[in-house]
């Protein structure tokens, strides 16, 4: 079999993801629903306010009954009884009347404005001189001014925050309908890949993929399924594969460094029912021996054993084809802030790869300055040293130095 | 009492909040430890690699058999046995000898360097033609060269991304020491709230806060600590901030929408034993009727009652203050990502208050437009319309059409 027998660039490996149908519905309560994407559309069923309802503190008035009203020449109401909190006033206003309101409270028949209190002073026991007129409406947010019955409040694929969980709250809506949240089955491979736990023997290394993985697919709102190490044997691959194909709706297996590896996976992979091998490398650096499969509608990503060139195909990839399912747009490249910055010195790269280049930022007042972190391949402190990633795309040879990149900081 | 006895402004806020302790530190499962922030430096304890491997597949050589080489003159080698994954090699390479080796195989005793296979020929049975020289080290991370027993790996006060865990993993680091999460009370009170389950009668209304706060409690890293309504008692307020300040690390406590309920609040706040008051009225809109006050080293964060203030407060002062017990950085300000737009219409501020304005992003090629979002004081709506706010400082009178200011996007 050829190392690399079907090489696609990093777009095609975008537009290809895109072909998968995001996740199916469920319904979640509002209070477990941060962060997620509305599958449907949230109607009101309910006024909000369900009545009339004061801004301010201050009196309810008839508006009409301040026309004219200054300093000079104030406007003299008689108090009627004072609006209390978390009841309905069970009076009137009348011609010449003004009630004291607080804030939020529900409005009296007949009034159909507020005079904020500075605007007011007592004149004598029960009656107040207002300075300052009033219009209909003044002070008070009126009955549907902020939802009516019928309304459309928030629409497909919007991403729950603070807010919307309170809005939804306010108008009685206690459980959505939102994407599922895709499982994902992270299977590390190789036969010098030890548990965490043990000492590695000489010839082992311990399992790094496993755990930065699990972290990047918690990171991007899915939930893990950590399944055991697997050697490079085609039976035990073909069986913890079949095993997370039932269990999840996406799989990664990283692993295959070497030649021999790499070409094990893709031909165990190529064995499963009705699978089809979309790529067998990708045209970026790190992370060319990257594989992608679609058995019956489930993406296998086939990961690069390197810890490094894994995670940063998973940062680039897999993170926002995981956010895709869950109801996001998909976009290209690395989720995080996107900022200008000035390289500090200049990076070169091979025409017909898109490079991720790791950078370390060092924050200035005008604009940041990047620093390509430098290291040999496959060295795990590069990746911890850097803020972000500059992406030298495939036509272009490099960047010089002082040149304004952009920089996505995951 | 008088209704702001003690006004600041948001920066003195921000430099009371900073004289609070962070919290305690606790041991953490490093599969448990995304978006944590380490308390204390972490040591490698082992060789990072424990030995020479390789980055390349390819053979293991001794570097001074290929110099010289070249692809008219090649250098001839004989074949030693083959490098396997997960083994030490129990041969080692002899003057005129070469091992095929694997990308990440451990360096045979002798070999000091790989030559890429792409730059070899096989010749005859156990041979092969060597094209290109390789000098010491050559495609080979060497002992130590990502690690060393002793080295400051990271931190404190780093925040731990997938890459940190995975780098952690590798070096058999199971474990780490971080910030330990805040859990936040949240408390809402007021005569006219009613639970999100209850139909309100006429008077009354849903409680949004408890829900709008408790997600901003757990998009900040830390967990809410969820009471039941208390309404405006002092007996009951006292009793519940007690038992809040008794279980959790800060208080949130929403409520006095109306100066009689605010009044309520720092009198029964204020009756708390060894209890500080820091601020009663925070110069900022809206949000104005903030209450900040130190319990035995505890915050008490007293929020207005109106959903749209309490959680604009809550984004620009609890968010980053719960991040900042974590070990964060104390920053000023919702967080969020900040980026630049252009004004689409004039917006006016009052000098003394520092302004919070909703907007809109329009997004554009060039730069993005800000709409400010219009509507009532107290439409939850108009939270929900925006996509981020514009800050207009203090000293400040508004912002023009056309000019540029800073969105943060929350």
């Amino acid at each position: 079999m050829p190392e690399f027998f079907h090489v696609i660039t990093a777009d095609s490996l975008v537009q290809l993801l895109a072909r998968f149908a995001r996740l199916p519905s469920e319904f979640k309560p509002i209070d477990h629903a941060l962060d997620r994407v509305l599958y449907e559309s949230v109607l009101a069923t309910e006024q909000l306010p369900e009545w009339p309802r004061s801004t301010v503190d201050g009196f309810a008035v008839r508006a009409e009954d301040t026309f004219g009203a200054s300093d000079s020449i104030p406007a003299l109401l008689d108090c009627a009884d004072s609006v209390r909190m978390g009841t309905m006033p069970d009076f009137s206003i009348k011609a010449g009347q003004a009630a004291p309101i607080p804030t939020g409270g529900f409005l009296p028949q007949g009034a159909d404005a507020v005079v904020m209190v500075e605007y007011t002073n007592t004149a004598g026991i029960d009656s107040i001189e207002v300075m300052r007129p009033v219009t209909a409406k003044t002070n008070v947010l009126d009955r549907g001014e902020d939802a009516k019955p019928g309304e459309v409040l928030l629409i497909p694929g919007k991403r729950l925050r603070s807010q919307e969980i309170g809005f939804l709250a306010a108008l009685g809506i206690a459980e959505v309908i939102v994407y599922r949240q895709p499982r994902v089955a992270v299977i590390s491979t190789g036969d010098e890949i030890v548990p965490l736990e043990n000492k590695p023997r000489m010839g082992q290394v311990r399992d790094a993929n496993g755990h930065s993985l699990c972290a990047l697919v918690r990171n991007s709102g899915a939930e893990p399924v950590s399944f055991d190490i697997v050697p490079d044997n085609a039976a035990m691959l073909y069986e913890v594969l079949e095993k997370a194909l039932e269990q999840t709706d996406v799989v990664t297996i990283s692993g295959g460094s070497s030649v021999g590896a790499r070409d094990l996976m893709v031909e165990v992979v190529s064995r499963l029912p009705g699978v089809e091998v979309l790529a067998h490398g990708v045209a970026i650096r790190p992370g060319k021996p990257t594989l992608l499969a679609n058995q019956a509608g489930k993406a296998i990503f086939g990961l690069p054993g390197h810890p490094v060139s894994a995670l940063v195909v998973a940062q680039a990839f897999l993170a926002p084809f995981l956010r895709y399912l869950q109801g996001d747009k998909l976009e290209k490249g690395p989720r995080g802030y996107r900022s200008k910055a000035l390289l500090a010195t200049s990076m070169h790269s091979t025409i017909g790869l898109e490079e991720f280049v790791r950078v370390r930022l060092e924050r200035r007042a005008e604009m940041d300055w990047a620093h390509p972190v430098f290291g040999k391949s496959g060295m795990l402190s590069t990746m911890v040293k850097a803020d972000g990633v500059v992406i030298i795309p495939m036509n272009v040879e490099g960047f010089s130095k002082g040149e304004v990149v952009e920089v996505i900081e995951i």
